[in-house]
């Protein structure tokens, strides 16, 4: 058997022309605003047959996070093996690059560590060992439309008050059971999650939500725009936020921000493990 | 006859899905990259489309300036005459955004001077009252490639000296004949303007090259960032600017930069005449 090598990308990517971040069945039962046939173009399927090309063989790209559809990237990360250990990183980076659409790019590629090839445990991976990642939301803030940003930012003209988006955003750090903050159907055990940072800025014309955390729940950041633009205009207060947190009852928050204005902004790991070491 | 009213437009634009702003004969003999037969997609070809169908009327949008294929406008300015005086500028301006396309905006409608319906003299004039205009270009300085601003800016991955490139602008400063940094063809009678400011700065891995002046030769801007940008990857010297502007040649000067990173971002216009006064 030849030997794996494991490489963990960084890559950023314009979400307006994809179905998200991962391969689908057209028609599948998942829920989701998509075509019932045709081929789905995904980011994860583009870097899957254009990175397969070049090392030679299949490969499977394992993304941190799965962005919906019409979410943008900066900084996901994800890993994939190949036993093509004669394509040096940065290579292997220019050439897929060179393949690569114009609205997807690898910002880094490096080798990692690989599971046991008997156990098949340790090794870097870029689910299990994601610790903490930021997410951003631009909202354009403007009586009129920014025909430079349509797809890049959420257009909002009413009078928004962004002090009491910020003081509503403060509710949100801790760790928290987020159930009110999430979309159901989502599969995950717990909705118990830890919020670092949750706030809220003016830059012009733009309204900023930045949000960290050590993981999210389905539609969990978008939640919590749509509902703290809905602090802004002044249909909940502040303090709100924290009825809707004790609710446990996703019909307690506000709405769903659209995906075009939310930014996977970074995505942190733990320090790389040794082969088989769990840390 | 019905007696006319002049509008004029503040208007905004993604120049990515243009043809430019002005309405063009597929196949004609003006030079520009562009399909030989088909509907060519233009400004104002989209604003006279939609304008006249709201007052009911064809009418003709007189544009400030004619931006080419793949420029944005942030301050387009143009006018036109409707004999439909019982629609409010207010009105008319949200009538039209609803039909207009995501990329083109109107921002602003102002009633403005007439011209004489006797003489044909006097009155707001989009283009012989422009006394001012502003170009921004941005340049995306990285190694990678911008994923969100792909069609936004022009993507340099060289090491580039910004002072170098500062220094060469401050040459371009001045009232001066133009020829070097203008495309034959142009058709104007005199290659002489006034560039008021020609800058360059740095916000983050932007650089921005603004311009400034009564007005601008064709292709004026881009040839100038394609030559300063010669400048500061070191091709060209900062003084040598001086040279080309001295040898009245296109030849001389260096590259055009591409469409895409450029942006018509105001005009000023003389203060409104009142009816056939000569200001």
């Amino acid at each position: 058997m030849k030997p794996s090598v494991r490489y963990k990308l960084n890559l950023a990517y314009c979400g307006a022309n994809y179905f998200g971040w991962q391969v689908q069945v057209a028609g599948a039962t998942w829920k989701g605003a998509r075509p019932k046939t045709g081929k789905l173009r995904t980011v994860q399927g583009v870097l899957t047959e254009h990175i397969g090309r070049i090392v030679g063989h299949p490969v499977t790209v394992v993304g941190s996070s799965r962005t919906d559809t019409g979410v943008h990237a900066k900084g996901q990360v994800a890993h994939f093996d190949t036993t093509s250990v004669h394509i040096p990183p940065e290579g292997l980076r220019r050439a897929v690059n060179n393949r690569l659409p114009d609205d997807v790019v690898i910002n880094t590629i490096v080798e990692v560590p690989s599971p046991n090839p008997d156990t098949h445990r340790g090794g870097f991976d870029a689910i299990g060992d994601a610790v903490h990642k930021r997410y951003q939301y631009l909202i354009w803030h403007s009586l009129n439309r920014n025909v430079l940003m349509e797809h890049l930012a959420f257009h909002r003209w009413h009078d928004v008050d962004v002090d009491a988006m910020a003081a509503g955003a403060a509710h949100l750090v801790g760790t928290m059971d987020y159930t009110s903050f999430c979309r159901p159907g989502h599969g995950r055990e717990s909705t118990v999650r830890t919020i670092s940072d949750c706030s809220v800025s003016q830059r012009g014309k733009l309204i900023v939500v930045s949000v960290a955390g050590n993981g999210f729940l389905w539609n969990q950041v978008r939640i919590i725009v749509g509902t703290l633009v809905e602090v802004g205009i002044g249909r909940f207060k502040s303090d709100d936020i924290r009825h809707m947190l004790d609710a446990r009852d996703r019909r307690a928050a506000g709405s769903t921000a659209p995906s075009h204005g939310l930014y996977l902004q970074w995505i942190q790991h733990r320090l790389n493990r040794g082969r088989g070491e769990p840390v």
